[in-house]
């Protein structure tokens, strides 16, 4: 089945411990897309400006992603720089340029319309709002947001979630979005904003999944306990970015690619998602999930099951 | 097989978001031994003071532990008073009195001196060296420390390293020991002092372990990847003092519980270290850990593996 994303599509300046990239081709829509890729057919609906060329093009077109849904416009791409000098888990910002997103207004195209899947990645809850109700037949939404849109837009972000069955935030958001620094408390209020099932990422140490009553999929005959995927402890990390947005694309592609949701799907949707999260912070930028391939991701799915699994 | 542990029993007053107890027995030889006692004999060797009675001595009588050798001195027994307001995930230390910690000899008693299992629960390195020096027939010995002995007293530290077979340590005391934020590579450098086996502990996140290449339990035919597992999302975190002493305590009870050491027990005893310090979270001081059941233990493990498991 395919997944429809929206989301952005931009350049970034980076800095880690292990060196520095300036103007690589970023994004949530594109790491989502490029995770994704490896599992289903993918299509991106996104803004850039004139600097988005052939070559960041062909980085999609290689991964068959289709992008009739990216808007060409006058104007510069969103650019983010930022750096992890002290902390890899959390970046520190040192400039966003909306550009050409400041003024986005999603266009879905028709091709587009037949999507089982939809992701609406961290942008202006009006705008995922607006994706989502012109898609009504989507069998799936899931979506992200951050701690700006929580504290400054909250009545729009409430709208949104309403329309989601999946939601993926980090710990800091889920206990701000809540008002509750306990994370199981802090679960069950917003699974009460929604969203089925939330997802709490821990950057390098996993991310927790969280079932409310009405969860897909449906919880079986077992107890609606969370749970939890691990990340993997890497030897380097290069570069932390876009590992969150990885990790949805990772997890929504293989759930995507499967003839039912079944809680041993969602599992092991979980365990691709920690895959691919981990793949991305191999290389810089976009680096290493371009050159990825069927097989290496399913050798790592085997180590995270050693990591976790009793026999 | 018997666990001897030494290490400290103490007074604690504590200040948690779910209230506030005045000097309640703690420590960590109390923590560690409570825990332990569920699987198999324990031994304490500890100091206290005049101020240790009864009421004290009836918890580690309740669970059979070998009091025989905390040794009663004139003055009072070592205290801690801490918050966590703030921070579930570390106290904030308001007061610390050695008091008759500041002169502790340890003496270890004759019937303690068959034990197999010997734990060096956080004191001073050139006391964790003495009591491993004087037992020598020991099967497996492991150990804990802190910040205050990696900063300042880190040739001594290294000196007690080459005695363990294994080491507990959390993510901040591990990179400090290697000087290194790769937790990966630290790892392999905390390995390398002497320790064939290195628990680094995630507090809510879990427990890494990583092996080295002459690791007990010897890895088989597997290659030698980590092992990960989590702790329990909790509804309430009353206390978490001493969670990481009763992950200490459950890991190695249930070990010295086993007729042998292979990497299946070794991943199980993970568990129960996690089982444990769940346990210990949930009401104040040794509260909770006073008051389990075998079955309390087994179902919570239960527990552990679904929130890890794929099928």
């Amino acid at each position: 089945m395919a997944i429809t994303v929206v989301g952005s599509v931009a350049y970034d300046s980076i800095e880690t411990p292990a060196g520095r990239r300036d103007r690589c081709l970023g994004g949530a829509a594109t790491y989502f897309s490029l995770a994704a890729s490896y599992f289903t057919d993918v299509r991106v609906i996104a803004v850039v400006g004139e600097d988005f060329g052939p070559a960041q093009e062909a980085v999609f077109n290689a991964r068959g992603i289709d992008t009739r849904g990216i808007e060409r416009t006058s104007g510069k791409s969103f650019f983010w720089e930022g750096s992890y000098l002290e902390n890899l888990n959390e970046a520190k910002t040192h400039n966003t340029e909306l550009n050409v997103f400041a003024s986005f207004n999603p266009k879905i195209p028709d091709a587009y319309r037949d999507s089982d899947f939809l992701f609406l990645a961290n942008i202006d809850p009006v705008l995922q709002r607006r994706v989502r109700e012109q898609m009504p037949g989507v069998k799936l939404v899931a979506g992200d947001t951050m701690n700006y849109w929580i504290k400054d837009h909250k009545p729009a972000l409430l709208e949104m979630l309403k329309g989601l069955d999946l939601l993926l935030i980090n710990d800091t958001e889920a206990r701000m979005l809540a008002g509750n620094n306990n994370l199981v408390q802090a679960a069950r209020s917003v699974l009460a904003l929604g969203p089925q099932t939330l997802i709490v990422k821990h950057g390098e140490y996993g991310a927790t999944a969280f079932f409310g009553n009405r969860s897909f999929p449906a919880p079986g005959d077992k107890p609606n306990h969370p749970f939890r995927a691990p990340a993997l402890p890497l030897e380097e990390v290069v570069d932390p970015t876009g590992a969150g947005d990885s990790f949805a694309g990772g997890l929504f592609g293989y759930l995507a690619s499967q003839p039912e949701f079944t809680p041993a799907v969602f599992r092991r949707a979980m365990f691709y998602g920690s895959v691919m999260g981990s793949y991305a912070c191999e290389r810089f930028g976009t680096e290493r999930l371009e050159q990825l391939s069927r097989e290496e991701i399913d050798e790592r799915f085997v180590v995270f099951r050693e990591l976790t699994h009793l026999d």
